[in-house]
C-alpha cells in the first residue's frame, strides 16, 4: 500500500526510534501497531486537523479502544489550561499507563500532546503523526515536548522521545502557503548550522519548494530529519552542541511573547530571528555582506519576513531575550554564524553588535 | 557543627543522592553545597511551615541568589493551577536552567517543587528538605513527584531524582500530633511489605514513637528509608516490585477523592487502606485471624482510623478504584499479604473478597 516510504533512525540507544517519511502513510495501520502496548489510544488534534484526518487515523487504528481529544487550533492554546483537557480526557476514559497519545498535527499539538505522554501517570507511549511542514522537519524529531507560559515560551516541559514519527508528506497538501513558509525557516536552518551543500540546494529549489513541488519537499523533509537526528543523537538533553537548533530561536522567541502567541507564526519569527542572527554576525565581521546577502535572500525567497515587527522596541526585546532558556547564569548566550553552515553557540560577543541588531542599525 | 549524622545512599547509578539524617541538619549549609550547582535557589515552601523554618534555610544559603515562593498549606492545593505558582515565581526571577528549587516542608510540597523542578525548562535540580514524618521515610525519596487531578490523584508528575534529602528530625517537634500518626502508617507500611523483624521492633515501639522518643524516631525514619530505598533502586520506574510500595494506597487513594483532598489526611487514609488490604488478605484466606488482629491492633496504636470512612459507599469505592493508576489493561492490581512482611502484587484473587472488604462485611 505505501510507496517510497523513507526510515531513518533516530540513535539514542533504548529511546531510539524510526522517522516514516513517505505520501499516504497516516491510514497505514501496519505503521502504527508495533510502537502501541496496550489496547488504548488516545488521538490529540485540533479543529483545523482533525475534520481533514481524524477519521483516516481511526480508520488505521481499528481494533484498538481509540477515543480522541480536540483541542484549538493556535500557539496560544498551547499552555497548562489547554494541556489539562487532555488530561481529563483521559481520566475520563479510564486510560492506564500502558495507554499511547498519538499527536495528529502540528507543533503545537505534538509538543501538548508529547508532554501530556510524559506527565500523565509519570509517563506513557506517544506516537508522533506531523501534519505541518515545520513539525515534520522539527518538532516531531528530538523529544523535546512542552507549553508556554505567560512569562515565556516552551519554559514548561520535559524531554520525552516518541516510539516513532509518521510524516505523512500527503498532509502538505492542505497546508496554508503561509505555513509552508513557517516550515521551510527551520529547513533554511539546517543549512545554516552545519550544512553548507544543502543550503546551495536550497538557493537552487526553493522556487520548488514554495510551489509544492513533492520531489523536492520529500528530499528536504528527508535531508532536515537527518540533519536534527544527528543533532539530537549526539546531544539529546541540549547540554551543548544541541543549543545550535536554537539558531534564530532567541530571536525569534522575543518576537513571539512580544506580539502575543499566535499572531506571528513560530517559523515567521524564526525566520525574521535568522536574519537577526546574520545581521549581528555581520555586525561582529563574522559574515560577509555576501554571505548576509545570501541568507537574507533565501529567508525571503521563502516568504518569510527579514525583519522583527516595529511593535517590539530595543527595550523590550532585550528584556525578553533576558528571561530565555539560553541565559547561563547571567550571560547571553546566541547561536551565531562564522559561515553559512558554520554556526557556533557563543556568548563572547561584543554587547554593541547586538544593541545594534536590535536597534535595527 | 551537626552530631550524629547518618547518611543513606538511594543506589540509582548515575542518578544516586544521599539521605542525611538527624537533628538540626537545615541550618548546616555544608550539606547543601556540594548539591548546588548555579547560583540561583528558589525555596518552596507553605504557610505552615514557612514562618517557622524559611529563615534558617536562606541563613545556610547565605552567598545564593535565593528567593522563595509561600504555597498553601494543604493536599487540595496539589494541583496545576498552584504550580503554576512555582513557575511564575521562576520567571518572574528570571531563574535559568541551573537553578535548584529547595523543597521545604510536606509530601505536597515536596512533590509540587519535584515536579515544577521536572518540568521548569524541561528539568532543573531540586533538593528535598522534609519536615514531616512522612515525608522523611517516604515522599521525599525515590523521586517520585507530582500533582492531583481533580478525577485522580497524583495522576500528573514525573519520575525525577533529587540531588540530596535533608531530613532534620528536630523539625518533627513542630508536627501535629494528627500528622505524626500518618507519617506513621508509611513506618508501619514497610514492616508488613517485607520486613517483619521491623513490624515486631514497632510492636514494642509504637508507644514510644507516638511520644515522640527522639531516639526511637530516628531509628524508625532511617530504616523506613533504607527499606524504601532497597526497593527503588531495584526497580526506579515502578515496571514492578516497587508497586508493593502502594500497600494500602490503591484503597487509601479511594479514600481520600472519596472525601475531598485535605479532609483525610494521606497516612489516614493509607492507615485504613492497610487495614482494608489486611482484611481482604483475610477474606482469601491469606493472612491469619492472628495476624490480622496484630495489623489492626498497630495502625490503632498510631492512633490512625483502621476503619475507612461510611460516606464512601462501596459502589463509589469500586468506580474510584478502577480509575487507579495500579489499573493494567482493565485489570486492577492490589498489594495483599501473604504474612506480615509478606506482601505480594496480585490481580489474581477472588473479586468476593473485595466486595466483602468494600461492604466491610
Amino acid at each position: 500500500m505505501t510507496q517510497l516510504m523513507r526510515t531513518l533512525t533516530v540513535d539514542l540507544g533504548d529511546r531510539s526510534y524510526p522517522i516514516y517519511i513517505g505520501a499516504d502513510l497516516i491510514t497505514d495501520a501496519q505503521l502504527y501497531r508495533p510502537h502501541i502496548h496496550g489496547r488504548q489510544v488516545m488521538i490529540v488534534s485540533n479543529e483545523t486537523v482533525a475534520p481533514l484526518y481524524l477519521d483516516k487515523v481511526r480508520g488505521a487504528l481499528d481494533g484498538f479502544d481509540v477515543a480522541s481529544v480536540i483541542l484549538p487550533d493556535g500557539e496560544q492554546y498551547k499552555n497548562l489550561g489547554v494541556l489539562d483537557q487532555i488530561y481529563s480526557a483521559l481520566l475520563e476514559h479510564r486510560f492506564d499507563r500502558r495507554c499511547t497519545l498519538v499527536a495528529l498535527g502540528g507543533g503545537v499539538i505534538g509538543d501538548m500532546a508529547g508532554f501530556a505522554a510524559a506527565s500523565y501517570q509519570r509517563g506513557v507511549n506517544f506516537i508522533q503523526v506531523p501534519t505541518t511542514l515545520l513539525s515534520q522537519v522539527d518538532s516531531s524529531v528530538g523529544g523535546k515536548t512542552g507549553v508556554n507560559h505567560p512569562l515565556g515560551k516552551n519554559m514548561i516541559g520535559a524531554f520525552h522521545q516518541p516510539q516513532c514519527v509518521i510524516a505523512d508528506t500527503a498532509t502538505l497538501a492542505t497546508l496554508p502557503d503561509r505555513e509552508l513558509s513557517a516550515g521551510l525557516a527551520e529547513v533554511i536552518k539546517y543549512g545554516l548550522i552545519d550544512d553548507a551543500e544543502f543550503f546551495a540546494w536550497l538557493e537552487q529549489n526553493m522556487a520548488a519548494l514554495v510551489a509544492r513541488d513533492h520531489a523536492a519537499l520529500s528530499y528536504a523533509i528527508e535531508r532536515s530529519c537527518r540533519d536534527k537526528a544527528a543533532v539530537v543523537a549526539a546531544d539529546e538533553r541540549e547540554s551543548g552542541q544541541r543549543a545550535l537548533l536554537n539558531l534564530g530561536h532567541t530571536f525569534g522567541h522575543a518576537i513571539e511573547t512580544g506580539m502575543g502567541y499566535g499572531s506571528w507564526l513560530h517559523g515567521e519569527a524564526v525566520g525574521a530571528g535568522m536574519c537577526m542572527a546574520a545581521r549581528m554576525s555581520r555586525h561582529l565581521g563574522w559574515l560577509s555582506v555576501d554571505q548576509l546577502a545570501r541568507v537574507e535572500r533565501l529567508i525571503e525567497a521563502a516568504k518569510l519576513p527579514t525583519q522583527p515587527p516595529e511593535q517590539v522596541s530595543a527595550e523590550r526585546f532585550g528584556e525578553l531575550m533576558a528571561v530565555d532558556k539560553k541565559v547561563m547564569d547571567g550571560q547571553l548566550r546566541l547561536v551565531l554564524m562564522h559561515d553559512i553552515g558554520g554556526s557556533v553557540i557563543s556568548a563572547d560577543f561584543d554587547p554593541q553588535a547586538l544593541q545594534k541588531t536590535l536597534r535595527g542599525d
